[in-house]
């Protein structure tokens, strides 16, 4: 027979047993944080009529699409999670509870040129809160909430999150009276983390617009102090946009409310710098950043969005939400060694019959540690003791029970732990006690 | 703005968020099932190189294939999670473990011609074994096993499975010296469920088998008795033929070890019209039916293959898994009115604050009953007391917490069980407990 060499394309993440079960961990602790907020799951199909998910997209976006016919259907695999809720709520409005939580862990695809830490597959793990006609302040508080609880339990080192109002620099420069687009000047400020002051100042120049007022507008991104003192200083410029103001209030709230879910100024910072290069978002507007490894960029991002849907219904449906990249992020942590590793198992126990007469009581008592909530392998391999003691040491199970004659006549089982080699002949019951302390999986 | 209709296309599942919890409750009940018995998780890409994907395929499933192409690539969505593992372990057979157990949950895609109850994406969950050279009879056993534990969770009402072996069959037809095919004759049995022993054995007859041989064939398949009664029966027939012994043997092994596992008659059968249409299995083969609905036909079945990638690599890698089509069974599920759908929440309470003067604490005592594991929803809009609480009953929410002036001044909470009514104003503490009692959410 003709061999076909075993291959996949390239930039499509493809994780051995071991990586997989970290990759999911992150996963289930991604899903149970959304869910403790009260998040409702989504789950959409991948391929979308193509006119329907290219409503809006165009350019760059459009060039990257998987796109093909089947039979007279035009089709498109999605590119994000965001269009396709678009469709979802319009479609469902009249079904659905507003204000509308919901979060969707899903792959999204993107025929991107091909280079390292890019994936054309990769999971996207979104919340968005949906309102009809308007959606309160107070769910601005909360979104920073989710993500706080999110990365600390994610437990891959200390992250801020930096925060911020299109509203508040939109008004600002509107206030300016300058001959510039205010979107423009927004897209270079979101460029100061990573070209610096002197750049920005440079290219604000180049642009056309007056000395004094890049002055002005390096002086207000720079304002400085606790997240509080920020707000007081902005207050006394005494600034009479009403969108300044309007951002400046909702800034404001927000930084009332964060105190009160207990997050401090270690982990939320009022940043004027931050902007979201999309025009896209209109209010609040997060990024997170991982405090050991900034080259990262932000691993979790969103904001406040006006208009939801508005390429498939009338009604206006304002939003607030954030997506994390997973796979990307996955990536770069492992190649930073910033995932903790040695809770890798999928089974706590691997239960070994010396022979193959000692088959029918392993049988019973694997059932039994089961049936006890325990994650349990039985060999059902007949081979040497050696190869099987290797098979658990590779899957890193952490721990083994040897059944042989002198285990079977007493009712016993002997149970070893295999980091320790510690290694005791005890009653089953026992054993489950052991299993259940160990605090092996979350 | 120009409005386009949002719409998917047929033949894709698209569930609201009542729905998608029941769903999600059932995906989660099939992968702890198959982690309690030590299979690994593996999660491949949805678009495979053609070339590699449809080594094997051919007539109907190519014509069902989304293939199309993205730059220089001809690409293909995976259409079951088989041949994906297949070409997996082929890759990385020398960086895995066997036997290889590995569990795959995933969408995949066909294109068939829409049609109630058929979808052209649907979940698989599979799992499989897989040995490198040989894989022991025990594995055998132990597959009836991990699908009773299964549908045993699940609770969607009595299920049985169905156990065959074909090598009996076979081995039983090689011996009857015909001049037919055997897998022909196995097609034929195989429909025995839907059109029944008359029409069974004129389709035989009419395949030019001889009257008495036909009768031979009839009188086999309906060896009736107790599992063990029929492989009584069937070794008193005195057959020579080795591949028959061989299967006999390895029924007569599954069936004694099904009782370890402390599964009656009740829930498996040895039954010898059960062939699995695909000359693709082997050995054993399973079925499972719900007894209160046979007409879903079997819900999960599999059985053992002689070598799983013949296409991608010389090495013989023999094989024995099962198939869940979630997405199908799901849709059954409502049709026939057999899930239970009592406990669709996400969040266990949610926290209505009377007055945004109130929406600090309510923030805190949200914050304090989410650490203890239990999902909070917070009300974070405005508004009437009544939507607030229409909100909570849609949402099928089983408690609510009312936050007023009295109760942020004594330190307290309102706790609303919504099904009975009862309400008491009582401390966190206490409201926590209660929550924590509610086995709301399994």
């Amino acid at each position: 027979m003709k061999i076909i060499e075993p291959r996949i394309l390239s930039g499509f993440m493809e994780l051995l047993p071991e990586d997989q079960i970290l990759f999911n961990e992150m996963l289930d602790t991604i899903r149970k944080t959304y869910e403790s907020f009260g998040f409702l799951p989504l789950d959409t199909p991948v391929i979308e009529l193509s006119d329907v998910l290219l409503a809006k997209a165009g350019g760059e976006t459009e060039k990257q699409i998987y796109r093909f016919t089947k039979g007279d259907n035009d089709l498109s695999l999605r590119f994000d999670l965001t269009v396709p809720l678009a469709r979802f709520v319009a479609m469902h409005k009249d079904e659905l509870s507003f204000p509308f939580k919901r979060y969707q862990i899903g792959k999204v695809y993107r025929g991107e040129r091909a280079q390292r830490g890019r994936f054309r597959e990769f999971y996207q793990c979104d919340i968005d809160v949906i309102g009809r006609g308007n959606l309160d302040t107070l769910e601005d508080a909360e979104i920073p909430a989710v993500i706080y609880s999110l990365f600390k339990k994610l437990d891959i080192g200390d992250f801020y999150i930096r925060c911020n109002n299109r509203k508040i620099l939109n008004g600002f420069i509107n206030s300016l009276n300058i001959n510039v687009d205010a979107s423009e000047i927004l897209r270079i400020i979101d460029k100061w983390d990573k070209i610096g002051e002197e750049s920005v100042t440079a290219i604000l120049n180049e642009m056309g617009i007056e000395e004094s007022r890049v002055k002005e507008i390096i002086s207000f991104i720079k304002t400085d102090g606790s997240n509080q003192e920020k707000i007081d200083k902005l207050k006394k410029l005494n600034i009479t946009d009403e969108l300044f103001n309007e951002g400046l209030n909702e800034m404001s709230e927000v930084i009332s409310y964060i105190s009160d879910y207990k997050i401090t100024e270690e982990n939320f910072v009022f940043d004027l710098t931050i902007t979201r290069g999309l025009d896209y978002y209109t209010g609040t507007v997060y990024e997170t950043f991982l405090k050991n490894d900034m080259s990262l960029g932000s691993i979790c991002s969103g904001g406040r969005y006006e208009n939801l849907a508005s390429y498939y219904t009338d009604e206006l449906l304002p939003g607030i939400g954030i997506s994390i990249g997973l796979t990307r992020l996955f990536y770069q942590l492992k190649e930073s060694n910033l995932i903790k590793s040695n809770t890798s198992s999928i089974s706590k126990v691997f239960v070994i019959p010396m022979d193959k007469e000692n088959y029918k009581y392993s049988v019973s008592v694997s059932n039994e540690i089961r049936s006890n909530d325990i994650n349990t392998e039985l060999c059902n391999t007949l081979g040497s003791f050696k190869s099987k003691m290797k098979y658990a040491n590779r899957g890193k199970i952490p721990y083994v029970i040897i059944i042989g004659e002198d285990e079977e006549k007493s009712g016993l089982v002997t149970l070893k732990n295999m980091e320790t080699g510690e290694q005791n002949t005890i009653s089953v019951r026992d054993a489950i006690e052991v299993l259940k302390n160990e605090d092996n999986r979350k």
